[in-house]
This record gives structure tokens, C-alpha cells and sequence, in this order.
């Protein structure tokens, strides 16, 4: 039974039996290539299109975690999943082989933090004994929705960040071996006022400080208590943001324990097409499900805040000159 | 703490504290639009934009949900809130000013039942005191995004439905006055092949049939156990496939209790550009929150299993050539 900690933090108990990401070209050349399940070496994974492509991976991911957690579909009660594509059909056509009932999630960025959360509600509350959370992104698939046609060739400025092309999943369960879910903290929308579609970082940098402010103080607990405060895809400038933002509005140095899965996924000296940073829900999805809960479940890290960022704009939103509210949904995830 | 009973059908209590939809005029010209709590007679709802008139609208009914529960939106500890437009902007940007913590979810036309069952999940487990769940839809904002613009004036197809422009939102809580959310079924994704997206109804059909199914399995009832078995916008073209349906694959009669949120908000006849019925998230939303809910928490009916229906798909998938994916979430809504 979750219990209600504070104003925003629930603390619950839920393990990650099984996670799996997989990546396109540009994330197998990251520093954390070596760590994905698979590789796709092609943008349209053999498929007839991006968002086809982008399914597929999804399934590969999702499909790999369910395996890797010693289930098979059929096990699995209720999966969680969304993704950026318009109506989320980078996870509908992922989850229409398997059968599994299916709760649509829309968080943008922050969808696999979000899908985690709702997982790890639903095994806590006894609602499923086993359940599925999983999102993709695909750089060709978001470019062509969200900005130009990858063939105008658009220049792209110094804040613009790179759409990871990538799926993760993970399978979460009452019992077993693996890293805990056990704390978290759903996003409250946050809009300072950033238009600019090709800056989401500064965009989501204050609703990541706001949710992690609300989780340290709900918790008591300060920044080095964690191994890592780990944002999704804040890229340089929104992670400078967020630092500053930090000290000033909540009086939390958060730079010693700071990451950003935007900036871990890639070397951006050796990679400098990906700008200030990946971002996209696979990002993080990637680096969560690749790297950080299998070194919860080996032990070798302790307790990483992950704090996944959502820029909730649209193609239209933008064209109608709204600003871009943005949310972070935060999961506390600790090793066995 | 909820209890899973056969193969994937929850039993949880929370009690329906406040619900409220608003509609435009078509909807208000319909049988239930004297139910409805404010109706705008202008498509553009005094915004600059069919998208933001949805969002208006959203956080209208939203708010008065709210209110009639008789709470403040600082209360409401957890929102789960979806809707058609890509990215769920029709959500989001209803949601900003209100502060409250958001799980987006996107169930296409079935948000309003997986909305419902979310926050019943939560409030169940103790996640949240107070949970709201909301959707809305537009018709010329639905229609230039999935079809065609409006300027275009397409003819439209005897099985076409009309997009409501509704909204409709709901407070759960664990104790209080209110019809009670005592039991739900979460959807998994049916495709019998159906390409057509000017005949959702057919592509939805199959899935309501695999939910109301599964659910009177789990529950060991039979359809005469409910006052109404409510689907949520199959039309009349739909309909009469899941009746048929439900009789050839699972030997339940459904006719004498079944009836359609698409069919119940206008009135065919006198209003024939409605076409085969209603669709859209605020469909049955503005049915169930205006005049299903109020009368179970009168007395006036007893037990309605409400199935909202959902065609996960998009203008990009339909372009591709994809069939549609449906879903179909179920909740047992019952009087106090």
C-alpha cells in the first residue's frame, strides 16, 4: 500500500526484474553503446517508415525486458507505455502483437519516468503482479513531426539537442532480484515562459527543480544523499539551468550528485551533431533501462534519483505561439 | 488494496465525488444538453484557436468537477487527464494553471474510462485522497488533424460519426456521496484489419466484445446483472456489430441492456449530420460525467458497466496504410 509522504512523494515497494534498451547508430557510437541489448544500424530498421521503425525497436524492447525478467507476455497483467509520436503509435503497433491489457500514458520526455511510476503503483497496490513500463523516440520520426523534413536540412542552433533514436522497457513485479522502485513524486506542470522549440531544456529545467525540491523535502533528505539526481534530457543548457535554478529558488546544491541521461548517452566532442545533448523519450529510457537499474541490481550504485523531463508542446501549439509547459515525474530507485 | 479476480478484472472501491461536462451547441441541441453544466455555442469557445477553445473547455469542466466535489484544485492530489489532439495539448495546456500533479495518459476515445480507472487505482491504494480524471474532444479541431480541413468540406460517409466538441471530468475519493467505481478492466489492443477511419465503429467493435467479455467472465455475471452496458462511441454502425459479435464469439446477448455514449448525446434524426453518432474523447465523457454518474448517485440507476472505446490510430499511421488498433477500458460504475 503506497503511503503518502509530505505534500507530492508516495513511498511504495516495487522490484525491476528485467530492463532492456536498444539503440539506433548514433547511441551505439555513445559512451554507453556497449550497454544496449541491440543495435540498428539503419535509420528505418528495415521497416517501410520511421514511425514503423520506431515500433519495431519498441517491441524489441519491450519484448527483451519481458525475457530478460523471466516472463513471457502472457505473464505480464498490465503494461504501461507511451510515446512522442502523434496518438503514441510508436507504442500502440509496438503493443498490438502481445495482448497485453494496455494503459496509454502521455508524458512526453518524462514517459518512461512516468511509466515506471505507474508500474510500480500497480504491483504495489496489488493491481498486477507483473507489469510493463516502456517508451521509444526516433530522431527522423521526431524532426519530421515536431520540425522540418529531415530533407531541408535545417541548420540547427547551439541549444537544439538530439532525439535519441532508442526504446526502453522494464518489468517490474511484487517480489524477485533486481532494483527497487521505492519512492515517487508525479510532475505538476511548470511554464516559465520558453517558446523556443529548439531550447526544451531551459524549457524543462524549472519542473525538473520543482519535483526534485518537493521530493528532497518531502523525503528530508539533501542532494548527497543520492548517488545520483539523474534528469532525463535537460543537454547542457537546460542542466546549467537547472543548477542555478536549484540553488537560487530552493537552496539545493545539486552540481556533486547531478547527471543528465542527455548528456551521458553521447559524447558531444566526438558527437557534435547531437548539440546540446539527447533528448526524446528513448533517452532516458535508454540510459535508465541500459545502465543505471542493472548497476542497482549489481550493486554498484546505491540510490539514484531519476527525475525524467517532459516538454508537453505540440507542432500546433507552437505554430500558435504558446509557450512550452513542461513536467517532471521522479522515481527513487535503489539497489536490492 | 485492489483484488484481482479471473484473468484481468480489479475489484477496488472509490466513490465518484463530483463530475461535470460541458458541450458545444450541437451537443446542447442533443437529448442530454440540458444535463450539461455551461455549453458554448461558439465552435472557437472566444479563443484564438479550435485547440485552445478544447483546452478552455477541458479546464472548465475540470474546474467545476472540482468544485462540485467541493474541494480546491490544491486538494486534488493526483490528475490523470488525456485527450485526441497530438501530444494531448487539449490536456496539458487545461491543466497548466491548476498546479495540480498530471499522468497524461492517451487512450484515444477511451480516455475517459482510463482516466477513471486510474484515478480509482490510485485513490484505492492510498496515492492520492483526491484523484480527478478528465478528457475532451472538438470537432474542427479533431477533424482538421485526423481528416481533412474543414474549409475542404468533404462529403462524409454513411459510417462517418461526428466528433463531439465536449468535455467532461470527474473527482474520485475514498469516502463521500457519489456513484461508486467498484471494479475495472483494463483493455488490450484488438485489430480485426479494419482500415477505414471514417468507420471507427467497426475498427472498435472487436475490442468492447474482448473487454465486456472478459469482464462478465472474471465477475461470473451475466448482462441482465447491469442496468446498462454503456460503450462509449461505437454509433450505430458499431453497435450493431458488437452485438453480433458478442453473440457469435462469447454467447452473450447484449441487446437488452446495451446502449452507446455516441448514440445517447444527439438525437439521430433531428440532427442527421451527426451520421452514424457520436465519437470522440468527450463523448462519453459528457455522457457519463452529465448524466450517468449524477444518476447513479441519485439512485435513479443502479449498476452500468461503462466501456469506453478507443482507435489508436493516426493521420500518419492511416497514411501509411495501417490498420486501426481499439481498445477498450472498462468501470464498473455503481450507485452508493
Amino acid at each position: 500500500m503506497a503511503k503518502r509522504i509530505g505534500t507530492r512523494t508516495l513511498q511504495l515497494d516495487a522490484v525491476v526484474t528485467g530492463s532492456a534498451a536498444v539503440g539506433g547508430k548514433t547511441e551505439a557510437e555513445g559512451p554507453l553503446g556497449s550497454r544496449l541489448d541491440a543495435v540498428y544500424p539503419a535509420a528505418d530498421a528495415g521497416e517501410k517508415s520511421w514511425e514503423k521503425a520506431e515500433s519495431a525497436m519498441h517491441a524489441d524492447a519491450l519484448t527483451r525486458a519481458i525475457a530478460k525478467a523471466g516472463c513471457t507476455p502472457q505473464q505480464v497483467e498490465l503494461h504501461f507505455g507511451g510515446d512522442l509520436l502523434d496518438q503514441c503509435i510508436g507504442t500502440t503497433f509496438a503493443a498490438r502483437p502481445l495482448g497485453i491489457p494496455l494503459a496509454g500514458v502521455y508524458g512526453a520526455c518524462s514517459t518512461m519516468a512516468l511509466t515506471l511510476a505507474l508500474a510500480a503503483l500497480a504491483v504495489d497496490a496489488g493491481a498486477a503482479q507483473t507489469a510493463a513500463a516502456s517508451t521509444s523516440s526516433h530522431f527522423c520520426a521526431a524532426e519530421k513531426q515536431f520540425r522540418m523534413p529531415l530533407e531541408y536540412g535545417g541548420q540547427r542552433t547551439p541549444t537544439a539537442q538530439w532525439t535519441s533514436t532508442a526504446a526502453g522497457a522494464a518489468v517490474l513485479q511484487k517480489a524477485g532480484r533486481g532494483a527497487h522502485l521505492r519512492a515517487l513524486c508525479f510532475g505538476r506542470i511548470c511554464d516559465y515562459g520558453v517558446k523556443d522549440a529548439a531550447n526544451m531544456g531551459a524549457a524543462m529545467a524549472p519542473a525538473a527543480c520543482d519535483t526534485i525540491a518537493a521530493f528532497l523535502r518531502d523525503t528530508n533528505t539533501q542532494p548527497d544523499a543520492y548517488d545520483m539526481i539523474l534528469t532525463g534530457d535537460l543537454g547542457a543548457v537546460g542542466s546549467r539551468l537547472l543548477l542555478e535554478l536549484a540553488e537560487k529558488e530552493a537552496g539545493l546544491t545539486l552540481a556533486p550528485v547531478h547527471r543528465d541521461c542527455g548528456l551521458l548517452l553521447y559524447d558531444r566532442a566526438a558527437q557534435p551533431k547531437v548539440g546540446a545533448g539527447g533528448s526524446g523519450c528513448g533517452c532516458s529510457a535508454a540510459v535508465v533501462c541500459a545502465e543505471i537499474l542493472p548497476k542497482l541490481a549489481a550493486g554498484a550504485l546505491g540510490r539514484v534519483l531519476f527525475v525524467g523531463t517532459g516538454a508537453l508542446l505540440s507542432g500546433v501549439s507552437s505554430l500558435q505561439n504558446e509557450t512550452i509547459p513542461a513536467i517532471a515525474h521522479a522515481v527513487l530507485l535503489e539497489k536490492e
